[in-house]
C-alpha cells in the first residue's frame, strides 16, 4: 500500500525520472492545484448544468450503490458529489480535498446538515489514511480532452488503496473521441502568427537602428516559440456540431474499475473518418471525451447515466473540447476518408500537460491519396 | 561570501521562515521566472523605447564607467545590457540570467561579435561564483511600483558578493512615488464586483432548486473573494497626467548602493499631498517610481539619466503604474489636503507578491476633516 506516483516529471535543474519519483509538491502546487483554491473556479464549475445533471443523475437514480455504503469522494472541491451522496443515503463520506477548498467544504457540509456522514480530508490522496475501505469511489477527474490534469491518476492511486474488491467506480467508464472539423480559428491564428512576425521584424529593424544590436539571432527561435503558441497549442473551443465534418471515432476506452496509471501515460491510437459535408475545408480535429456511469458487472446501475462533452448546440459544457488546427487547411469533400493516428504523451517538466501527434492521410473519394500530413501540439 | 536570502516565504505546507530560509527553487521558476524564459515577453521589454532609451544613453553617455571595466549584468535576459556594455568598452562582461533565456543571450552575444567580452552564466545570482570582483553592476530589476518581484534582493546580493569598493551601480538610486488620482476604473470594478454578486445569488438559488444542496455558507467567502479580486488587488494602468489630481509625494528613496534587504522588506511612509483640481473625485491612488543613474561620489556620471515611469502622454512605459482603488470615490477640490500613511511587504506565500496599506485622511480646504479611511490592497 506504498504511495503512488504522478508518471513522468523532471524538475527544473533538467533531471528526468520515470514513473518511480514524486512530483514535487509546492511545484505542483503552483502549477496546477492553485487554481482549484478559489470559489470561482468551484462555481463555474458547480454552474455547468449539464456537469451537474450528470452527477446528480448518477447518485439519486442509483441510490443502491450509495444507501447504508461508504463512499470516497476524491477532489471534492466545494464538497458537493459527498454532499450528494450523504442525501442519497451514504452511511459515510470520506471527502478528500488537496487545497484550501477544503475548509470551505467543510462548512457546507455543516450547513447542509450531513455533518454526522461526512468527513472532509484536506490532504492528497496518495497520502492520505482512511479508516476503512469504500464500496464508492466518486469523483469529477476529467480534465480537458478527459486526460489534460492528470487527475486520473490520484483515482487509481485511491482505487488501488481504498476500493473494496465489490466497489463500484462513478462513473465507470471513460471514452476519448476525435473528428474532423471546420473552423475559423485557423485563419484567424494564422493571421496573428504573421502579424507577430511581421511586428518582429519591425522590432529587429529598430533595435538595429536605434540600439546598434542585430536581434536576427533571435528571430528563428521567436518565430517557433510563436508558432507554437498560435498554431501548435491545442484550442478551447465549444464548437456547433454543424462544425464537424466527419464521423467521430473513438481513440481510446478506458474501464475505470482495471486501468492502470501506464495504461494511461500514453494513449496511441489509429482511428478512421468518414467526410460527411459536401465540398467543405478540413480546419482540424477536435477532441472531447464521455464517461458512463454503469456501476459494475455484479452490481450494475439501475440507470446508466452518461455525461458527454461531444459538440452540441444545447448541452454545451465548460470542458468545452480541444482543437488542433491545421495550417493551410485541406479540401474534402463527402465521401472522402482520413486515415489518421493519433497520440498523447505527458509534458516532461510538467505530467499535468500533454504532447500530441496528429498523422493523418485524405483518400479522396476518388481513390486518389492526398500527401499525408503530421503535426505535433501542445495541450498547455 | 554566503549565500543570499529572498526575504520572508513560506512554503505550502503553511511553515513559515523569516529571511533566513531559502525560497523553493522549483516553486520560484513555477512563480516567477518561467515567464521571463518567453522570447516574447523580452520582446515586450526590449520594445520599451523609454526604457531603452533610458539605459542606451546611461551607458553609452557615460563611457567612462565601462571602458577597460569589469561589468556585472544581473538577470541578463536577452543580453541587452551586457552587449552594450562590450560596445561601450568593457574588458568583460559576466552576464547571469537565470532562465533558459541565457541561450538566446549567448547566440545574440555571438551574433554580435562581443562574445570575447560577454560571458552569459546560467544561474541564479545567489548560486553564481565569478572569477572577480566587478567594477559595475548593471541591472534592469524595477518590476512594478519599484519592488513587486523583489528582484533588487539578487541585485543587493551581487553588489555584496561582487562589487568592488570602488564600484558603481547602474541605476544608482530609486524612488517610489504615490499620488492622489481619478478614474473610470473604481466604478468599472464596483460593477463587477456587483454583478459577480447577483450571479452568484442566482447560482445559489438555483443549486437550491435544481440540486437540493444550500450554498449560503460560502456567500460571505466568496464576496470576500471577488471583492479582493476586483476591488482590492491592484491594477495595471497608463494613466493620463490629467488622471493626477494632487501633488505626487515620495514614498522611498533608495541608495542602490547600501540599501539592504531589511530596509526594503518592509516599505513605510507618512505623505502629504495637496488636490490640484478644483471639483474632482479622489477615486484612489496611483504608485509608479523613478530611478537615476549618477555613478558614485566619487566617479560621478558625466551624463546623469533619468528613467521615470510617472503618468505620461508621450513616454508611457510597459511598466504603467499601479492603482489602488478607493470605493466610493471621494470628493475633494483644490486645496484639500491629504494626509496619509502607506505600508508596503511581502505576501508570506510569495515573497514576489505585495500586501500594501493606504490609510488616508482629508483634510478641506475649509479646514473640516473628513473621515479617514484605511484600505488594504494585494500587488499581485
Amino acid at each position: 500500500m506504498g504511495s503512488c506516483t504522478n508518471g513522468v516529471v523532471s524538475d527544473q535543474s533538467g533531471a528526468t525520472s520515470n514513473g518511480r519519483a514524486s512530483v514535487d509538491k509546492g511545484v505542483d502546487f503552483a502549477n496546477y492545484f492553485c487554481t482549484y483554491a478559489f470559489l470561482y473556479h468551484q462555481k463555474e464549475m458547480l454552474s455547468d448544468r449539464v456537469r451537474m445533471d450528470a452527477y446528480y443523475n448518477a447518485v439519486f437514480q442509483n441510490k443502491h450503490h450509495f444507501n447504508g455504503k461508504v463512499v470516497l469522494d476524491v477532489g471534492t472541491g466545494s464538497g458537493i458529489l459527498a454532499i450528494w451522496s450523504a442525501q442519497a443515503g451514504a452511511r459515510k463520506v470520506y471527502a478528500v480535498e488537496a487545497t484550501n477548498m477544503a475548509e470551505h467544504a467543510r462548512e457546507l457540509v455543516k450547513a447542509n446538515n450531513v455533518q454526522d456522514v461526512v468527513e472532509v480530508i484536506q490532504g492528497s490522496m496518495e497520502d492520505v489514511q482512511l479508516p476503512e475501505k469504500v464500496d464508492v469511489i466518486i469523483s469529477e477527474w476529467m480534465g480537458y480532452f478527459l486526460l489534460r490534469e492528470s487527475m486520473f491518476d490520484s483515482v487509481i492511486c485511491a482505487r488501488d488503496r481504498w476500493l473494496k474488491p465489490t466497489g463500484v467506480m462513478y462513473p465507470s467508464h471513460a471514452r476519448m473521441w476525435v473528428a474532423p472539423i471546420r473552423s475559423g480559428l485557423g485563419d484567424q491564428k494564422q493571421n496573428d502568427y504573421e502579424s507577430s512576425m511581421e511586428d518582429w521584424y519591425r522590432f529587429t529593424d529598430e533595435t538595429q537602428s536605434y540600439y546598434g544590436v542585430d536581434m536576427g539571432a533571435l528571430t528563428k527561435p521567436f518565430a517557433e516559440e510563436q508558432k507554437k503558441y498560435y498554431l501548435q497549442t491545442s484550442l478551447w473551443n465549444n464548437l456547433h456540431p454543424n462544425q464537424v465534418i466527419g464521423t467521430a471515432a473513438i481513440l481510446r476506452e478506458i474501464d475505470c474499475l482495471t486501468a492502470s496509471v501506464s495504461d494511461i501515460l500514453e494513449v496511441r491510437s489509429n482511428f478512421l473518418s468518414t467526410v460527411t459535408l459536401p465540398n467543405t475545408r478540413l480546419c482540424g480535429f477536435a477532441g472531447w471525451f464521455d464517461v458512463h456511469f454503469r456501476g459494475r458487472k455484479e452490481v450494475p446501475a439501475q440507470n446508466e447515466i452518461e455525461l458527454t462533452t461531444a459538440p452540441s448546440v444545447d448541452n454545451g459544457t465548460h470542458w468545452g473540447q480541444q482543437v488542433f488546427l491545421l495550417n493551410p487547411p485541406i479540401r474534402v469533400t463527402e465521401g472522402d476518408n482520413l486515415n489518421g493516428s493519433f497520440s498523447m504523451k505527458r509534458n516532461k517538466e510538467n505530467h499535468r500537460l500533454m504532447e500530441v501527434e496528429f498523422n493523418s492521410e485524405v483518400k479522396q473519394y476518388s481513390g486518389q491519396l492526398l500527401p499525408p500530413f503530421r503535426n505535433r501540439y501542445f495541450i498547455e
